[in-house]
């Protein structure tokens, strides 16, 4: 083929974009970790007045600042920055809405672990706290602040499949429930708001029982909601008749999610269901970028964990004994697997 | 407002997608640093001969695979692996074309660099070899083959620009060009090869001659493109009717862009042009976001380096003197501005 009509229909620009993808990445990374957001929850600020407050040289502000509008993180009318509606709710750190806690961990841990993904691929090895022999959740459990922002955002995250699982599954068949895992109850909170019929447990290790019951109080929902504290490898699960388990099983070695989906059957009642939701990877593995590169962040954040495509989870759930399975999108780049017995 | 009504119109999802952009990013560097690309340059491979010959582990090697293709960077037929035309030409290592030099050096260089972005903005000073001493083209100069690829990337980056370039400019009403910090003579090559009229001149210090008369002579054009050895701020600049300076001006400060552009207002004569061209910040500095993010990576590579607006530009060119300037758009993100002395 002649080099140059090749040349003339592809150019490299794609590429580019991808592989210093990174720049902007870190540059909204950077924005959460100066409190840009924060600063502007208030309202419009003056480029001038906006650089002194957050501190920063004024070398390269404005380009910063400019870059985050062409981002679409900012807007900006004449001299003045302002928050988007989307980045005035989610990256305000003083609104209970706020997932920068996620952003902020990705900026002070994940950027620098993923440095070493070439390592990670080569060895199967984690690159996170673990590969000097420390521990995250132990760091996170004895840090009262960074484990409040990190349920935090966690919550956050979650919202779009919490609400999207609220009404899409048939609840109405059902009065009681369990989300395992639950740290500060956000799928709990927004299933109860959207089925009044409903009561349920937020599983989870003892430390999160405050956090749980404090974000359970203030959606006024303690009357329905309580908390239940376990291990869900060394306790037995609750007894309900849905079980849910998102963000969980792809934390997990093969062996281990196979234990965590029978144990879900053993627990529940003939004609219970099990909902297994997270960014659920494609079946052709083609489409789900996120999903498979979630994957890799499990690889640099666990020794076993991966995530799944739907069709993998089926065969799990039916393995288990549950007679049928099911797999829906909800919000994002997130699904829902849904299993019977 | 209502906050609830504000959270079913907001997701959080394109913050997520961009904080958490680095993954993707991260994963295609990786796989220029472990040769993906020139090892299915022959051919599709099975995915079994691929992770054997890639040396990666077999935990995530799926994921790290299928990512490729979800990003667009790799398709996949059964089980077998392949190229994308881009990545074909672009990737591979042993095709001229190749710009991965630029995508090796942004993953051992500028991911770890961007990382201190935070401190970068908080005190307007580069992150890179100079935080400690050190000097980036010192250590190129020293490294024949690190330049090459270097210089070979820069060719591929410039592609896209300098085709533009050699038919947008009206090139039948001169003759002689020169190409300022000509690097191989990428853009030489491209204004020769279509417009057989003229003759060229590529300018730069004295370690790229060998690498720019190597490219010269492999596209037969040594009769009619040259070689001048010279440092733009120490030497005078070419006497020819046109001076081109492409990814230069971003590199310096405000007084040393202005003094190139006098530089260049003096050697021309009079109906001559100048021609700046690079990742060109458009006017309201909203849209360009590769352009403004470009200009942070001045921050982290430079003392006082920083991009600017095609307004900004054409100031210069008028306060040195020029009589008229104007601004055109190139291929992605790029830009010319044009001055006529």
């Amino acid at each position: 083929m002649d080099k140059r009509v090749i040349e003339k229909e592809t150019v490299p620009d794609q590429i580019l974009q991808l592989g210093l993808g990174f720049w902007g990445s870190k540059t909204l990374l950077s924005a959460v970790e100066l409190g840009v957001f924060s600063a502007l929850a208030a309202g419009p600020i003056r480029s001038d007045a906006l650089i002194e407050r957050l501190g920063i040289h004024q070398r390269s502000a404005r380009d910063f600042l400019d870059a985050l509008v062409a981002l679409g993180m900012l807007n900006r009318e004449g001299d003045h920055y302002a928050n988007t509606a989307a980045t005035d709710l989610f990256l305000d750190r003083r609104k209970p809405s706020y997932i920068g806690g996620l952003l902020e961990m990705a900026n002070a841990r994940l950027y620098p672990f993923w440095g070493s993904l070439t390592e990670a691929l080569q060895t199967g090895e984690p690159q996170n706290e673990a590969k000097h022999g420390g521990d995250l959740f132990e760091s996170l459990y004895a840090d009262p602040a960074r484990l409040t922002a990190f349920l935090q955002a966690m919550t956050g995250v979650s919202m779009g499949s919490a609400r999207a699982i609220a009404t899409q599954f048939p609840w109405r068949d059902y009065k009681h429930f369990a989300d395992i895992g639950t740290a500060q109850g956000g799928l709990p909170v927004q299933v109860a708001l959207a089925n009044p019929h409903l009561s349920g447990v937020g599983f989870d290790l003892p430390p999160i029982r405050p956090h749980f019951e404090a974000h359970i109080a203030a959606n006024s929902l303690s009357d329905r909601i309580v908390f239940q504290e376990g291990n869900f490898f060394a306790d037995p699960l609750p007894s309900v008749e849905v079980l849910v388990m998102g963000h969980v099983l792809h934390d997990w070695g093969l062996e281990q999610k196979r234990e965590l989906i029978g144990k879900a059957y053993e627990a529940l009642p003939n004609g219970g269901a099990l909902i297994v939701y997270e960014t659920i990877i494609d079946d052709e593995r083609r489409q789900n970028a996120f999903g498979l590169l979630m994957s890799l962040n499990m690889l640099i954040e666990t020794r076993e964990g991966f995530d799944y495509t739907g069709s993998d989870c089926m065969g799990w759930i039916r393995e288990a004994g549950f007679s049928s399975a099911r797999v829906e999108p909800l919000a994002g780049a997130e699904s829902m697997v849904v299993g019977v017995k």
